[in-house]
């Protein structure tokens, strides 16, 4: 599959990734490797990948615990000291090999021990492949707010490889089908075809496709001034939802995917109400996302609680929070303001 | 006195920089602006700063305790959620008002804060007017090793007022003094004699050459790769023995500019040793440095924790340590690498 060029680097896909990542080894002579891994990827992605590796230089892994709720400061903290540890140098290497919190938690790490070293990403879970492959956002969670703390930093090169997707339960391959709905129903309506139809052995073109639009749209805006506001459709509740099951001890936490097919349901809703976006569109948003994923209940009682996640977004300026809806499919429209009675209408259409 | 341009932005002095800060904030229309100080600064710099400031948008101040030992991770974690708490967005700008632990932190927090906000750094220390004032080097402490988390980062605006100066005792005085007498050994000798007979009222021109020094450093070598290394003169052992001080509880800390002027005494010595520097010019600085800072003790027993802990600075490569020593004045020699043999008779040297 043909290698993407994003703003500093290449996005490889399989055998020419692991040859590219040799080959920069020896480039940039590196006095040593590290891998950063959790306990996931280090029993099914870690054996695979050390045989791809043709170096002599000092190789160590080191492993954090699986799961967002570990994508904080404290995780850092012990990945700062263990590279210090480690006797990492401004010329050491770090590679992540993982999901999301590893890939986003790694950069961040990486470009701030001793004022940033290189990193190579590895993304192991199709969320990870299709979302953070290109932009070079980089960061970690604080509290319950998503990314609160990070900034942009480029990789050296990313390596796509779905043979590692085989790994992973179908929960976390459907979280990963989200953004690509979202890329979908942004940008390139033919997808939903492929995506109705997803599997295995068709996901290959849905990647490429996905990185290749998010590439396009950060090119044109890296440090999301404008355009690139358009990738948060259905993030900005879904964001808020998301952090709410997080932080809810009765309630099971959502996959990321989980979380944004609500929120794309409900800012297809508002897309309905506001910018017209007619009503057979949005039905079909709604069963799209019905076939895919579990139903979740969202109670009156949550919306309080959401609605005030929502102040922290990232987004806000000016206390205002911001949406980007659709005038109609690959057609949208950034900084729309909605008010609360909206907001709630639209989770009211998701329950129905 | 004359702004210095450096690379994105421009070093301005007294009410120059006051009337640029408020130009700033009508041309950025910032959301919201804070104000980072520790007690001593909000005491002693904020009520003459807030004069100054010409703006109906909201000012919040936070304020972290002063002293190196909390420049670390917990303390962002304390501003990080101040800002976050008092609604601060992408849109907000943090004025750092402070020495090198308030600029150096907030860089930092500012840069990394929903993948960076902008700020403004008001040193208030000569340290940090000389030192922190250009370069874009932003981070906090990891455990005892210096600046081991951060990034490069740039200010919109530095504003140097020597009025702060009046506020500070003379230790912090004199600690600044020890960068200024780096200068002058590494790129402008004729400076010495201002030095001998610094006071209050020819301090100015002594901090606006030494930016200027630096920032011709800077702008040719952004991310340290080559010449910035010269300003590890006295820096390498310095950290170290700062770093060891700080750590031991049966020892008072030293100042940066005490522990500089030290490692200064030593390295001096080590480019008499290795590069020949004539020794009547090592024995004139001996004599400044212990015209201007009191005599540390410092014992064999002391020496193993000094040497491990040069193994983490931040300029080695393959474990090697790397020294910067001096020809001659004006004429330094980067990445010279030193016995540790040597290295305690610099020691013995100092301690003579």
């Amino acid at each position: 599959m043909k290698s993407i060029k994003a703003s500093t680097y290449f996005v490889h896909f399989k055998n020419k990734g692991y040859e590219e990542l040799n080959a920069l080894l020896i480039k940039k002579n590196y006095s040593s490797i590290f891998i950063l891994v959790d306990e996931n990827t280090l029993e099914h992605c870690y054996p695979s990948f050390i045989e791809t590796l043709e170096t002599k230089k000092r190789i160590e892994v080191i492993e954090i615990e699986s799961g967002e709720i570990y994508k904080n400061l404290d995780t850092c903290d012990g990945v700062w000291n263990a590279l210090t540890e480690l006797s990492a140098d401004r010329n050491s290497l770090l590679i992540t090999l993982g999901g999301g919190v590893i890939t986003d938690l790694g950069g961040f790490v990486a470009s701030t021990f001793k004022r940033g070293i290189d990193f190579v990403n590895i993304p192991t879970t199709l969320l990870s492949m299709v979302d953070a492959s290109v932009g070079g956002k980089t960061g970690v969670d604080l509290g319950n707010l998503k990314n609160q703390i990070g900034l942009f930093s480029n990789p050296e090169i990313v390596i796509i490889d779905q043979n590692y997707l085989t790994t992973l339960e179908e929960r976390e391959i459907r979280s990963g089908m989200a953004e690509i709905i979202k890329y979908s129903l942004t940008f390139d309506i033919k997808l939903l075809n492929s995506i109705k139809n997803f599997d295995l052995s068709n996901i290959d073109s849905l990647i490429h496709k996905s990185i290749e639009i998010k590439n396009q749209i950060v090119l044109k805006d890296p440090k999301e001034n404008g355009l690139r506001k358009v990738l948060n459709y259905g993030h900005t509740l879904g964001h808020a939802i998301e952090s709410y099951f997080l932080e809810s001890e009765d309630k099971n936490n959502l996959s990321h995917g989980e979380a944004i097919a609500i929120g794309m349901v409900c800012e297809t809703y508002l897309s309905h109400k506001v910018l017209n976006l007619p009503y057979e569109k949005l039905k079909s948003v709604k069963d799209l996302i019905e076939s895919i994923y579990p139903k979740i209940s969202i109670k009156k009682e949550d919306l309080k609680s959401i609605f005030n996640l929502l102040k922290h977004d990232k987004k806000n300026s000016n206390g205002q929070i911001n949406f980007v809806l659709l005038n109609d499919f690959e057609d949208f429209k950034l900084d729309c303001k909605i008010s609360n009675r909206l907001l709630e209408d639209s989770i009211h259409f998701y329950n129905s």
